[in-house]
């Protein structure tokens, strides 16, 4: 069986201009994500905002299993043509994963429906993330919980659909919640929103993420259903009358 | 307590150029639908396509509780800035049904982030309307089915979200089978679409369907929940370090 | 419109036995919630362990509209012909709303299919209860989360089926989180589990946890929806062959 | 890796006792389905009602990945012991695949908390299997509907807790539709109900409904995530005060 195709995109703007992000991700955060996942096999493609068509041409996209997402301050510099192109791959059964700020980005809110807010604070407070559904394989290897030291806090009301499957709820120090880890069926493709990350902290060296986002990688590959077709069908399947 | 402010907004084109149509709804689907729920006590406006701002306002929208919607052949029609403010309303809390035909509008498409497309087939056929939970209230006052002598054909795969709670399921004659009445949360809304109805077919009409509209404008009215803040909170609620 | 019947019941034996207890609750939980809904205008009966039946007599049970369970200490003593009426009610559409400790209950455990297991901690820590679903009848007129000073903490994993709507999520002072407040449809009757009370503490006293167990009381009500009926089906609907 | 441990279930009485079964499973149900399972390259046990402990040891059932359950006349004689293993053994995460008559069996009926109750009509009219969620790994090879020539219908309502993921709809020559293929997460295991199959027809032999079985033991199978601890925890994890 070939591996798996993985595409990272990073909106890879703020690691440029900023030392102290820089300092955390001097390649990117893209390619942490990236060779974290080449160790497990995966064969990996990365992409940023600032390449032509943003790096997601249609001959990519249509190779890549499963797409994650980054960004965080230049969402609205990706350009709705490439959104629906990405949207249009979702439609068929490519896998999408869509990391902390990334709730934020036009293709999240565009299969969400809904305003995708949220409240947040930076001020480093601590994150415990618990395992909510133990059964799901995204919480595969995992504790019961597994902390994040340094924490941007995003806190609920989380403006989201109800998750078809709930796998994680996070505690803050400095006293809220969040749906930290949210499945989604949407067309013919999984989605999975998975909170903890953040551009000036190590959390996407942190074992544990890593591991939720390989889990994440597998739950959300194609998994070969039939292919859905739409429209007129002027002849019954049954005779009527 | 004062009644319930439903606006029911129609297309409003094919009856006006369609004898056929025209014979069936003289006076528009919206205005049967709008005198069948005065005849429940809701205080009912109608709104239309053509109309300024297709009878939209800003000030119609704040008063409305639940909007019904139907459209069918004009979709392409309804301006992006309309179906926003509409999305911006159901976020804050107001009711949406969309009938029928009404899955390809613009509004539903965007509350759901999928393409919501299906497979359809116009005959007249048979179609049975089965409760597959009893215990919703948009059940209230039904039979465990009932029966749509003659209807155009929706059929599965529906391409939407998994509904938060699914309330109905359609067999037609002609061997296929929908989910034709789904409920979801969606920002503070709720949102519920109705599969039965047709702009040639006396559906409208039908006590069932009418009671089902009835229920679901109940069901979807706002709930006087909290108002819902999202953005910085520099201050956590929780003393920190 | 008659008033809902409501039967609250308590389990009504630490009261007896307990200074503290008796201190806080002179005249049994179940009297406490009793008069709070009662204010409501609903109508209100009460039921205990040591009464013939438990008090939930046939005639009882088939006039109540919504059974509110409490009980911590003595589930074992709960005889199974009783859990077997009051879930042989819920099938047919009474709803249930099980408080705090009630989660090991032989009725929510029959009713959930799960152990209904948790950590739990008793120190009297803080918990804030966070509403995630604000278009939900059951946060109707409560703000964005509301505080309980001092509280017995659950923890997760709560092992139970995925609520059908999660409307409360808890953080805890002393590090964990709770799915707080669950909806479920079982049978034709409705179930919602609500976290927050104790019997030591005068959490049921609060006017929060009064408004949610009042709103919970007309969420789960009976909607009147179709007498459901089971069995061989010899005649189909249609003509086979 | 070492492959999966598959253990089925067979009542395994009416075989023995009519011919016309007799005729069509000589061996018994298990057999046929054991067969096909292991040509999958799974490692495959039976078990069944009229073996010591029916089959399902301690031994056995520790060491069972996923299990597979078909009776439909003798539930009642299964010891409520042995429905206490394997209830326990979902909750540790063990895979449970219910068929058919299975949806009475007492096993399904625990976990579920309904009575799981239907209609059922048995004149061997076609039924045919719609893909209702195109992404889930359960319908993957399978087209968009698939038929069975001849089947024993069940019908709407089905009392169960709403899947927490559905799959399948049938639709019914009679006129009857049916949620066949159904997903729930219940304690760490997972649960699913497939309707297709019965003792007389050759269905279990139908390539269509071994690929679904085979794709739901691979869904069902533990997933490695973490051993979930209950009970009382004195000491918070964060300090209190």
């Amino acid at each position: 069986m070939s591996p798996l195709n993985v595409t990272v995109w990073n909106e890879y703007r703020h690691e440029k201009v900023d030392d102290v992000v820089a300092d955390v991700y001097p390649d990117g955060i893209h390619v942490v994500i990236a060779d974290a996942l080449k160790q497990q096999g995966f064969s990996v493609q990365t992409a940023t905002l600032d390449e032509p068509e943003h790096g997601l041409t249609d001959d990519l996209l249509s190779k890549t299993d499963v797409l994650i997402w980054w960004g965080h301050m230049a969402h609205q510099d990706v350009q709705d043509e490439i959104v629906d192109r990405v949207h249009k791959r979702v439609m068929e059964g490519m896998g999408l994963i869509v990391l902390h700020s990334g709730h934020f980005s036009k293709i999240f809110k565009k299969l969400m429906g809904t305003t995708c807010n949220l409240k947040w604070r930076e001020i480093g407070e601590k994150e415990r993330v618990f395992v909510v559904e133990p059964g799901h394989p995204i919480a595969s290897g995992l504790g019961e919980y597994f902390e994040v030291p340094h924490a941007e806090m995003y806190g609920e009301r989380f403006d989201i659909p109800e998750p078809d499957t709930l796998v994680f709820i996070s505690w803050f120090e400095g006293g809220n919640v969040f749906r930290s880890g949210c499945c989604y069926h949407r067309g013919a493709g999984k989605v999975f929103y998975f909170r903890p990350g953040h551009e000036t902290y190590r959390i996407f060296y942190q074992p544990e993420v890593q591991l939720v986002i390989k889990n994440a990688v597998k739950w959300a590959a194609p998994s070969g259903g039939p292919t859905v077709t739409f429209g007129h069908r002027p002849d019954p399947l049954e005779n009527v009358g």
